[in-house]
């Protein structure tokens, strides 16, 4: 490494040098750079460019006191002065106080150095919602710098072959591959950098053959970037991180372009089969999705393309199968075939994905089954119920629901088919999470009179000023969580009954309860006046909400009998675009089964964080990769007791186990013979 | 493995079998089938199908004597009864007499096995011209039938996954990867393979993962096969090959698309220089030339395409970075510092070659120096001089002539810019080595009369029946080693003198020496009666091929230099498109140094070789990626003495060394001070 002498071997003679917080400790001759010696202890202080004084990641702070057998040691003793290159990164970028860069500064007497959080490689980033567990950076891919020898004509080398060789000298990498699309840049960099250059290089695994993806005439800054994209039958959201530490830079959504072939997942199975080439018409739109999605995040993110080298995706597994091209006609009949399940690593070429560096890695996490996919696994990933004492139901509530249950002994899966009424669609006034959509709604059980909430607005709507301040956005519709609240408060408010007929105005003695042809619906907001939307919730919405919460709770509840159980310890509830499900009125539904309310909490996008988990970490990839091997999986699709709870749970609440920890719920009845008779009955009606 | 029992430890009571001819012996327990006897004591026997008795490639024949000490053993009792599988397969495809199935016929007694050649796995291929080695198969490419497990729905993994467990389970592969490009076809492939079906598997190194390329429905019974490229700077040429046993099955060849872009080497490398686009432009010509050859030959050889899994690729530096899309102007250059030199492993989709399997895997021989290329180490790998005892200067002919000296102690290498005169290029009447090509010239010294022969038919023209053999082509031009014969026998016959001038009719007394200007030229035939070509060679001609051999002559001699002698004990000559100089007319034209005639011999092609060893072993690819690192390069772009030894080769033969083993030359001189005064003079007026 630059700047490395070659000393000997130091005795306890020799200054004592103190590492916090990890208390690694060792003597070290008088001259070793700080970073030699953190190195030498295994000390986790991070750089990038191996003690150029370029980086400033080895940052460090030195700290002094009577430890020393040598007596109390100065500021001024312990390390060498303040150097040229210090200074100049100090006059360029600024140093804190008391920093020094670990590279440049050497040890002249005993001293304690503290590891600032942000100098260490394996930086451990606490995530602010939902902080089930910590995310501990280790990144696939990672920068170096390198001085590369210039090519001598009597000793011929390829400029790959002295990039090889600057990596083993420089940074003991013994063996690298080289990405072929690089092939051409690489002359250009080398001697626009004039020999020294940063290498970026990604590996698959801990223990893999990196591969050079990219080369940089400068040291990129900012460090590299990557995508995490929770990849749903209805949405795709992706956020894009620093692989620095974390961080989400941007975010952003869009609806799968898929839907026109198909609301759900045995639609677009559908489809496939009916077309010849309607696979690959679905491959197409969504790989076309993903990278205009990449583009605009990424430049939502003002990030240079060529610094994203990483994305994660996780997704259902028709979704998976379609992503990569295959047709999934497999996943609609048993036995549910997939036709790969392991973890891929893919070049974004494989996936025509364009939008951020061409030799950017895409980690698609593994499927559990050919119906719980990698969606599932990045749940699995990021709540840790194989981690926990508590028997924990984990529902990811999707338009397909992935639903895990177990604790440390033991870990169940399966999916449900809900259907996407969950994410706003299929409902009358539904749309997708975004500013303006109503995402809280309180029915007065009294006057029956509604006051509802929006995104993009903290206030609610009977509140003074929101008016004024959803001027912009106005009030769209209603999103997932919203419809859910709207439903369950219609109950609370005895506007439904338990078979999830609305009421007349003459049951419910409210005119917002209004007579459409045989049935009635319910209006929450009337924009008609200002030419905007009339915001009802209808009979028709209230049956694809009973026919998604049933799906749900037959799942869960298939679950529970696997294992033996009447009720869990804990419900996490998660779902995409991290719709925030209010628990109390999850329960009123009958979505899931009873709980404490507090021990009900809502995980935001638990898929997505896992998608992220998995961008920032290798070890985390090779956890979940462990993980999937070990849940067991439980098909529903085939499973006769499935049907049965699906039928008995289409109450509000359901009627099959009692809830304890709910409210009394009033006692309405609204079934006029003639009229709807509930969704359980539509349906046997249906099916002859 | 399929059909091996599980018997007990075998003792020296059980029958002992010997394997011919590898001598191999052990003793085997009654019942054990051949071909596990012959894995077990690590007999070279061949399967494809892993003892299904499908692939029929573990032939063996038994055989009977006194060599046993319980006494003679009839072939009745050494082996097991011809089984219906053996049958079934003899009667579908038919069976030698005396031969059997390795994995149907078990052991019953003392027997002797003879392994055929062609049950080897290991096969020796020999080449029957110029068999300087011969080549033990060792594809990069095998097939492995597998029983894949079916899915269960209740015990969910991916069809990639069973297949992956099939082969650690059959076969004993630990680990593979997959192309991703293969997802799609895997379901189909196991469903119409009925769950057994022929994997192909690619591995880069001996040791390295296997990566699965296909998978076929059924045996392809005729194995694979592979691309041997020799791409040239004039022309391409390529051998399709079986992977099986080496066996060329078609040949190929056009003219390098890139001539329109500049004749030689250096001329594209100003194209590219001068011309923004010209890199990309000369890169999209050569990939589109490749795939379109491609196609060709494997429509010749009547070969699926999608059997064709392999490819190698011989070329110089400049051909090599276009082919790779690398803007080959730091070439052009001292220190002519190549973007990457090492032996690459590529996918075809990385090229855009098409035409073939689009998994195939594509394989570049290293290159050795900026102007020493992979064509050079693929001569090496074919002519090996550094096996040889003898000092052996190898010549390998083309626009740029590669050459190499050398024996076991050490071997030096450079280029030489000869230009594409020998390759029939910039000769008046000049075309490629294609029927109807003056290959051989006469001339008889007395009448000044040429009788010459065209390729494609074995008479002399002075023969009885030529016109109508040559009837459908006609004479259609002179080839590189028709011209080096036809200068040669001028010199001989006294038509033109050592500085090259041809005499007039008067000075040479044939009409045949027409003016034409200042100069003459000499006829060699006259088709315009009915409306043929007028075949004749220029003066100059000459001077093109004086200035391709001076610089032919002054590499070797730079080699020579190099390591301090004045002679060398053989001389190979080779050459693109396997143009067969004439040695004797190679030396008359003081190409190369004096030798004894009996030590110069024609290699045929051997870059081509090269990189038909090369596709046919993985281990000759280690072999060649080790022995460039041993070669020494000599760059003759910035040898002084290079410019020197090339002025003073000018001469017919050249004048600096003597040629002890060629006939007296005529001594005439047809120089008249005001005509051309010579190639060397004209060189000099022309850098002016």
């Amino acid at each position: 490494m630059t700047g490395q002498p070659s000393t000997p071997r130091p005795t306890s003679t020799d200054p004592l040098v103190i590492f916090m917080p990890s208390g690694k400790r060792g003597h070290f001759a008088v001259g070793t750079p700080v970073l030699t010696a953190a190195r030498q202890l295994g000390v986790d202080l991070d750089s990038v460019c191996g003690g150029r004084g370029i980086c400033s990641k080895c940052q460090i702070q030195p700290s002094f006191g009577a430890f020393s057998k040598h007596g109390v040691t100065s500021r001024e003793d312990a390390l060498s002065p303040f150097n040229a290159v210090e200074q100049r990164y100090d006059d360029k970028r600024g140093l804190k106080a008391g920093r020094r860069l670990g590279c440049q500064a050497t040890i002249q007497g005993d001293v304690v150095i503290d590891v600032p959080a942000e100098s260490q490689v394996h930086k451990q980033v606490v995530r602010k919602a939902a902080a089930v567990r910590d995310i501990i950076m280790d990144p696939a891919t990672r920068l170096y710098v390198i001085d590369v020898a210039e090519p001598d004509m009597h000793d011929p080398t390829g400029d790959l072959q002295r990039i090889e060789k600057a990596l083993q000298d420089q940074w003991n990498i013994q063996h690298i591959s080289c990405a072929p699309s690089l092939f051409p840049r690489l002359q250009t960099v080398l001697r626009k950098g004039k020999w020294q250059v940063t290498a970026a290089l990604h590996k698959t695994a801990a223990d893999a053959t990196p591969e050079l993806i990219d080369l940089f005439a400068d040291l990129p800054e900012t460090g590299l970037y990557g995508l995490a994209i929770d990849l749903g039958s209805t949405t795709i959201a992706a956020h894009l991180c620093s692989l620095e530490d974390g961080r989400v830079i941007a975010s952003s959504g869009l609806m799968n372009p898929q839907i026109r072939f198909g609301e759900d997942l045995m639609s677009r199975v559908s489809y496939a089969m009916m077309n010849p080439a309607g696979a690959a018409e679905m491959t197409a739109a969504v790989r076309e999705a993903l990278s205009n999605l990449a583009a605009e995040i990424i430049s939502d993110g003002q990030v240079d393309p060529a610094l994203v080298t990483e994305a994660t995706i996780v997704c259902n597994p028709v979704m998976h199968h379609l992503l990569l091209g295959i047709d999934p006609t497999e996943l609609g009949q048993a036995p549910f075939a997939l036709a790969t399940s392991d973890a891929l690593n893919l070049a974004a070429s494989d996936l025509a994905f364009t939008g951020m560096n061409p030799r950017a890695n895409i980690y698609i996490l593994p499927c559990i089954a050919g119906h719980v996919g990698a969606d599932a696994a990045a749940v699995a990933l990021s709540e840790e119920p194989h981690k926990s004492n508590e028997l924990s139901l984990i529902v990811d509530v999707g338009t397909n629901a992935e639903i895990l249950l177990g604790d440390k002994t033991r870990v169940l899966a399966c999916s449900s088919p809900t259907g996407p009424a969950f994410e706003g669609a299929q409902i009358s006034s539904g749309q997708r999470a975004a500013p303006g959509a109503i995402e809280r709604v309180h029915i007065d059980p009294d006057t029956k009179e509604p006051r509802f909430s929006v995104i993009g607005c903290d206030l609610w709507s009977d509140e003074d000023g929101f008016a004024e301040a959803i001027a912009t956005t106005g009030v769209t519709g209603i999103c997932g969580s919203g419809i859910i609240e709207a439903v369950a408060e219609m109950r609370l408010a005895g506007l439904v009954d338990a078979a999830g007929l609305i009421g007349s105005p003459a049951q419910t003695g409210t005119a917002r309860a209004v007579p459409t042809g045989r049935t009635h619906e319910y209006l929450i907001f009337d924009g008609t006046e200002a030419n905007g939307p009339r915001i009802t919730v209808t009979q028709g919405d209230i049956r694809a909400i009973q026919l998604a919460k049933s799906a749900l709770y037959a799942g869960a509840r298939l679950l529970m009998d696997e294992i033996g159980v009447d009720h869990v310890d804990r419900v996490v509830l998660a779902g995409a675009f991290g719709a925030h499900i209010s628990p109390k009125h999850a329960m009123i539904l009958g979505m899931i089964p009873d709980a404490p309310l507090d021990k009900v909490t809502s995980a935001g996008n638990a898929a997505g964080t896992g998608a992220r988990i998995a961008l920032c970490s290798l070890s985390a990839r090779a956890e979940v990769e462990a993980l999937v091997h070990r849940i067991t999986k439980v098909e529903t699709a085939i499973e006769p007791r499935f049907q049965e709870h699906f039928v008995a749970a289409n109450a509000i609440p359901h009627a099959t186990a009692p809830y304890p920890h709910l409210p009394p719920l009033p006692q309405v009845s609204f079934n006029s013979g003639g009229r709807d008779n509930g969704g359980a009955g539509r349906r046997r009606r249906r099916a002859k």
